[in-house]
């Protein structure tokens, strides 16, 4: 499949996502100013990977389950943005643009992104609430997923993204822990929880688990490369920070043809993990995993 | 009851809670710098009034069920200390000491409170999702629980506070409004909670929840009268500061008396709201009841 037609697929897959978030945060006991500034975020045009990633593993399982996981779904992309507006603030990541927008904290104010951050946060929670399946699977993917966000994943890989910037001792072990942990985890557990929701085996579940690991590791390592051969316009903010703030990166460390070999390497593990499977979704997953590599190739 | 009577109180039952908080964060996955500055705030000796509040409200239903809500509780203090840290930053209230010790951003920095918060934050639901009720119980009660500290409650109370600060056209219906969900929102679910979860009836739920939202209206106005005639010690943060930073408070709006009296009310309120149940623990939230309104009359 072409990159457009990934695209346009992935599109077509995250309509009905679309659709839900637009109207999932408003509430008339929210203040004004608030909702605007989630929102703001929020409905900033992300590819809306890690839901559809759900979506479409709760499809792998054959149920037509989507309606009812749409606010679980909605809940990963609110986790996702809350992150990315509290990493963009001065005092972590520095980023003034998102999405090819100035970011929240320059649009509304510290306090109010803070706050905006704060509050998707919470919402991703109640939203996963509300999502219609037997309660036992809803505490149980719920697990995964705050497990995959919080300390032990995506917010301590972020602590560990900050630890090793400007470090050059640490190696590809630890960088690939801290990106297993920062962008890994969560689009494995948006894999897992798709099949946990739909009522999926064990075996489903691992086999989702592993797709979304290596998925997830060739994700962050092709955002690395594009940031160094990448332009402001694809990547929707300036190319070239990862340099300039010293971060570790793979670039950096194994030069850009190895990171490409690494990356391409888990995108065929990631693929044959899904061999148990057959079907539309499964080929437009193995179609996703390996437009993530070709992006920057 | 005395009130150093009821301060023994609130720690014995506090007990096993402490022990539990004193644990729960500690994993080999998290980074040691963040769970260090998690613990420095969560384990700073808060009074610990709202995970108390839902175990003893579980207890009124009858149930032996503290070691199994346990979890629980400790996720509403997690919840209330994210709030503290977030709350504390300079681009906030600008606070430098809580509970009589530097606040988590003056430790740790500011990047590194952020991330505390955060991890808290997610932390929360992730030792909600493991109380020991049934699956269906649990997720109504977090249900119950997000939407007090998310946008609708906390979250979006915090922004309020923000925008009232220096704004002297503010009534006492804002202010009532503003401080419900700062500070109320949390305490009542803390009570109704703790009713879901032990598998009390729709009455016993409500009732909890009346008796929590006056209970957290009267603590908010004791609050703000305590900064105005409380001593530094007493507060563990320099007193006046609401007067200093020009925030909308009960003694600014109305002076000490009329403020005093309000929360007089609210706890009458509360206390009557009790009268279907019996038994030690609704004797014990009675007398925290009028505690709370002692500590500064």
């Amino acid at each position: 499949m072409t990159a457009s037609r990934i695209k346009e697929e992935l599109g077509r897959r995250g309509e009905k996502l679309e659709q839900f978030l637009a109207t999932c945060l408003r509430d008339a006991s929210v203040p004004e100013s608030l909702v605007n500034a989630m929102e703001y975020s929020l409905l900033a045009g992300g590819k809306r990977l890690r839901p559809v990633l759900c979506l479409t593993c709760a499809g792998l399982v054959g149920q037509p389950v989507e309606h009812n996981i749409l606010p679980f779904a909605a809940g990963i992309e609110c986790i996702h943005t809350y992150s990315l507006i509290h990493d963009d603030l001065p005092v972590m990541d520095d980023d003034d643009l998102r999405r090819g927008k100035p970011s929240c904290h320059k649009q509304f104010g510290e306090a109010q992104a803070i706050l905006a951050g704060d509050g998707l946060h919470t919402e991703a929670f109640h939203l996963m609430l509300a999502t219609r399946v037997a309660p036992g699977h809803l505490v149980a993917a719920m697990r995964v997923m705050a497990h995959a966000a919080g300390s032990r994943g995506m917010v301590g890989g972020q602590v560990l993204d900050m630890e090793y910037t400007g470090h050059k001792k640490t190696d590809a072990k630890h960088l690939s822990t801290m990106q297993a942990m920062k962008t890994g985890a969560l689009i494995q557990a948006s894999c897992q929880c798709g099949i946990i929701l739909a009522g999926g085996s064990d075996e489903q579940e691992q086999v989702a688990a592993c797709f979304g690991r290596h998925l997830g590791q060739a994700f962050q390592i092709m955002d690395d490369i594009l940031d160094v051969v990448g332009s402001e316009q694809e990547m929707g903010k300036p190319v070239g920070s990862d340099e300039g703030a010293d971060k570790l990166t793979w670039p950096s460390l194994l030069g850009l043809d190895a990171s490409r070999d690494i990356a391409q390497k888990h995108i065929q593990q990631a693929c044959s993990a899904l061999e148990i499977f057959s079907g539309p979704d499964k080929d437009f997953l193995v179609d996703l995993a390996e437009y993530v590599v070709a992006r920057a190739c």
